[in-house]
This record gives structure tokens, sequence and C-alpha cells, in this order.
């Protein structure tokens, strides 16, 4: 097998690691969390299915592999819970490192291209980045929705931690922040996100 | 909320328990086996990382919504083996049924789409139907490579089996059929695939 081949089937294994990363959103209607890679693939099937109420048009195939591959870095760096204001302060640096390391594995041109997808997404600043960001936002909200808003209880999640959060899902899709903002008020009002 | 963004979101919500349907494969260095939603979002992030070992130039927006969707008829089906000779006689009947209910939850437009996007996979015949199979056998077949073929040891399976459902990766990539030709040679060696 050539060398090219090789690195691009390590990376293929190593990433396998992604489903033993765990996050604190629950799947809707068991007990359990979800991990990194069945988040990613929701988010990137959802991105498919909504993307006509993106903002602005969006390379859906660039939107997908970005959904598909933004979290990969957790595999070293571990999850960092949305509302985890102490972890929040490492996570930059955990993540860059782990960057490093991880898309290391691929051939050269193939390590800039996905670093250059991964960082796009951070920067949250092309069309895709937002729209992608607005996926990242809705998909645990409907599941934490679907379960009466337990993961929001379980952290005791203010309506300002919230708001701060979801307010960016507006710049991927005003039509869905729409919905956004009514389930954030529901839970609101049943008291299951603080006021 | 209008009609047709509420059926978008319970779609979104049924695909959930796609991650509840267990797959026969095991994940890479843990007891535990993969399932669906995991498959899916590995075999499309490798569909966009591989893609040029394709044969043919695919839309490669198309193989990833293709890899994504493509086992969610499995929420009422089930996962049938590749090597289940018995549940196979059954496989596509379950299937359709499922799909029918499954993708009614959708507007009639993206119901239609998803339907057709679905069955063009099971239909092996454009380019982007034969890469996306390409990554259905190659996926699991490296799982299961890097724990020693623990897989088909489990399940008796014979050299015969595994090549003819690995000789349609050729159909997709000639280039990764050599890859899987030399693993499945190396446990056959190792009496991992029975000869």
């Amino acid at each position: 097998m050539d060398e090219r081949l090789k690195k691009q089937l390590d990376f293929s294994l190593e990433i396998d690691k992604t489903k033993n990363v765990f996050r604190q959103t629950s799947l809707s209607g068991s007990g359990r969390k979800e991990n990194d890679a069945e988040h990613s693939w929701h988010m990137a099937v959802m991105a498919y299915l909504l993307r006509e109420y993106s903002n602005e048009r969006v390379d859906i195939a660039k939107v997908m592999i970005m959904c598909l591959i933004h979290d990969i870095v957790e595999i070293d760096a571990g999850d960092t819970y949305a509302y985890d204001s102490e972890n929040i302060k490492t996570q930059k640096l955990r993540e860059e490192k782990a960057k490093e390391r991880i898309f290391s594995i691929l051939p050269d041109d193939i390590k800039s291209e996905f670093i250059s997808i991964f960082d796009e997404f951070e920067e949250y600043e092309t069309a895709e980045s937002k729209f992608a960001h607005a996926m990242d936002n809705l998909q645990p909200l409907i599941l934490n929705n679907s379960n009466g808003g337990s993961d929001w209880r379980e952290h005791n999640v203010t309506a300002e931690q919230v708001y701060s959060r979801q307010n960016k899902t507006k710049l991927g899709s005003q039509k869905l922040f729409e919905v956004v903002d009514e389930i954030i008020r529901k839970n609101i009002e049943k008291k299951s996100i603080k006021e």
C-alpha cells in the first residue's frame, strides 16, 4: 500500500475514537448521553435537510464535512460543555494541541485542508460556518426539549446562558432562531431553564 | 411554527433512534458494538477523505448524504448482518415498509428526495452509489481488522462470503479494493476468516 493511502487509512481508524467522547446531551427518551460521532452525524443530516433556511446560500458539501469533523479534536481535548465556564477557559489551547496531533496523521495536503475546514468552523465568519453552528446549537436543543429540558435542569442552566449561545443561531438562520426562541421560552415557563 | 418546518423537525427528532440500532461490528479496541449513526458518520467522513480513489467522478455532497441516511430505515427494520443469509431474505420487505413510514414524516417534496437518494444507494448503479457502497464495505473492514478479525471469527465467516460482498467494492474503487483484498488475505492466513 502506498504511503499516502496508508496515512488516510490510519486517520480513518484514529477517528473511530470520536465514538467514545461523550457529551452532556441525552438521546431522546433514553437515559444515555450521546457521543461526538452521533452528534456530528445528526448535525450533518439536519444541515442537509434544513439547508433552505440558511440566511445565505451555502456550499452544502462544505457544511456537511464541517459538521462531521468539527468535534474530532475532542478525542484528545475532551468534550467541553457549553455552559461550563471553567473548562471553556482552557478549551482553545487543548483543542489547538489536539488539532495538530490528530490532523498530522494525514498527508500534508489533506492535513491543511481539514485544519482549514476546522478553523473556518471555529472562526464563525463564513455562511457555511454560521449555518453549521446553527446546527450545533439546534440539534442538542431539540433532543433536550424532547426530554423535558432535563439537561438544562441537571446543570442549573440560566436563560442568560442559553441565549448567549443561541442568539448566534440567528447568524446562520433567522427562521430557525425563531423556533429556538419558542423552545427556550417554553422551557423558561416550565422552569427547566432558570430565569 | 409552519407545517413544513414542523415536519422537518419531527423527522430530525425521529432519526435520533438511529443511534439505538446496533450492528455486528465492534469499535476498534473496545468491546462495544457500533450503532448505525456512528457507522454512517464514519462512512461519510471516509467518503470525503478518500474521494480521490473513486473510479468515477462523484458529486461528494450526494455521496455524503447517501452515507448519512442509508441506514435510517433500520429504525424499524433492524440491522441485517451482511452474512446472515436467513434475515437477508426478508430484508428488502422490512426496509420498504420502514422507508414508507419514516420518510412520510417529511414534507412530500423532501420525502421524494430522500427516498430517491435511498433507492439510488440500494440500486448500486450510479457512481455515487458504488462509492458509498465501497465505504459501507471498507469502514467495518478496517475496524474488524484492527480487532484481529474478531467479528469474522465470532460469526464463523468464510472467505467466500467476504469476497462475495467485498468484490463489489471494486465497482466503487479499484484502488481501495486492492487494500481490502490485502486485508482479507492476511485474515485468511491468520485463520480469522475461514478458507
